[in-house]
């Protein structure tokens, strides 16, 4: 099970370096530095809008270069974050692999109803077992989850963090819904100062449409591959018929190997 | 009514140059050149692939870079062809505005039941009478188009092609789909030997489903928007679950303004 270290050139790194957080913690002057860490949205799509070709479906998107360069962009945050579609379909493993990596992010997966049945052998957990990685921070709705869960989280270094529901809760009514502005809130209060947001769809989509104004940075790659029909899709809610969703202000485009890295800011 | 033209700068046009039909005719040494037009598929989406925010929604989505260019490729094409949705959305001009355009794309328009009713007064009529660019060639499968539709069109200097529908008509059981190799023919017997496929959806979406093998190249404008769900998207009926629709070999990203410019082939 060894795998080759990515290796992510220094002159890409530079270009990148305007749209990620400072290597310390976040810009003190901001004013929501204190309550929120530095979010970047980042995620690889084909060129209709699919993150893969469906749940579960092992779907090779970007080339070798974005794929380092992802693995870049995990040493420099302080947290990943994925949401409970992501964790059961892909079995991720959420560390970063760069050659010569020092710093690993903690792993946040959104689980409101502790859908994702993990064990120990759950690749995190082993990544984390073997110091390649950190064990996951689960957000959950659960007052107190399953003390078998909680005794293999707590063996890799993870635990669950129990929030209540609410606070931009306006997609569901059945109440299972965390505001984004929640979620943040308590990785902060973990004293982590940065965090990327990798996907799923609905993570995505949500974040895009109620929550973008959160989002300091996006880093999207894109392949030159059409997936087709089906597929999970980056597609937000758009809440009026006549006005787009979102423009990115400040960008840059960064072709990489056969693919495009696009970094911007969500326009306000 | 005077429109502004519009530039597009030496240093981009020596860029898409390979990407371009040759001057002159097709390659005489493609074994196809004799029966077929150079096929280059264009055209412009967010990063959520929608060509619009929905039919007949003004979206404004390119910048003046890429605007400029979409007029560069075509003053460097015989033809130019849409489908009838996007003739009765848009009421489109299908001309060149580039500053000293010497040539002049001749339109082709899918319109398989007429169902574009155009009068003397739509935008590509009036242009053909001003002498700013070509009337439409109008494929049909309908053997004797209304008198009035046929005098207004052979006014302004344009005329029906009627079509027999079927080849690779797997989409549609009504049998008023035409195959695209079938299109194509019919453009190359007019003397028409090279041709951009502008749009809209669901023309992009067949040929790429279907006749992919028939586009010699693509050239996408990609700008840094997301539309949201409800637009018109590319995003082609997959045959294969688990396979994409099609992959792009050859590429170039160019960044264009705002926007990015990528050129491709379809991978075999
Ligand atoms: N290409 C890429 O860059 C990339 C990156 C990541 C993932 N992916 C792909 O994305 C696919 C999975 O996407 P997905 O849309 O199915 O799942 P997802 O977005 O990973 O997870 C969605 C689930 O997370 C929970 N969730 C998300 N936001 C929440 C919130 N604000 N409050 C409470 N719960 C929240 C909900 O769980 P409940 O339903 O239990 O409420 C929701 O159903 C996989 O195919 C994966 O490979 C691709
Ligand atoms: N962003 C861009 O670059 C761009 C470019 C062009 C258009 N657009 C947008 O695209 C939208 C329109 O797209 P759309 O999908 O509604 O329409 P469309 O693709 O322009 O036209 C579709 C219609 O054309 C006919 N057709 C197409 N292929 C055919 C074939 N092989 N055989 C027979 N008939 C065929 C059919 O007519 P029947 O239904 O009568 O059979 C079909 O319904 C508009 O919003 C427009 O603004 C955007």
């Amino acid at each position: 099970m060894a795998e080759t270290p990515l290796y992510f050139p220094s002159a890409e790194r530079e270009r990148l370096e305007l749209h990620l957080p400072t290597r310390k913690d976040a810009d003190p002057s901001s004013p929501s530095c204190a309550t929120l860490p530095f979010v970047t949205l980042t995620f690889a799509t084909s060129l209709d809008s699919a993150l893969s070709l469906g749940p579960g479906i092992r779907t090779a998107l970007s080339g070798p270069e974005s794929k380092a360069m992802t693995h870049y962009l995990r040493t420099r945050h302080d947290a990943i974050c994925v949401g409970v579609g992501t964790a059961i379909a892909d079995d991720p493993g959420l560390n970063s692999r760069l050659n010569a990596a020092t710093h690993q992010p903690r792993p946040i997966i959104i689980d409101p109803r502790l859908r994702w049945d993990f064990t120990a052998q759950s690749k995190v957990m082993r990544l984390a077992r073997e110091g390649r990685g950190l064990a996951p921070y689960i957000v959950t709705l659960e007052e107190e989850p399953p003390p078998h869960k909680k005794k293999i989280l707590e063996d890799a270094g993870g635990k669950f963090i129990t929030l209540t529901a609410g606070h931009g809760d306006e997609g569901r009514t059945d109440g299972t819904r965390f505001g984004w502005r929640v979620i943040l809130s308590a990785v902060r209060q973990e004293g982590l100062h940065s965090i990327m947001i990798e996907g799923g769809g609905e993570v995505i989509n949500s974040l895009l449409c109620e929550d973008a104004d959160l989002v300091d940075s996006v880093i999207v790659t894109i392949a030159p591959i059409w997936l087709g029909q089906g597929g999970v899709t980056v597609s937000p809610p758009r809440a009026n018929i006549d006005r787009p969703v979102a423009r990115l202000s400040d960008t840059m485009w960064m072709p990489l190997g056969a693919d495009v890295v696009l970094c911007g800011k969500v326009a306000r």
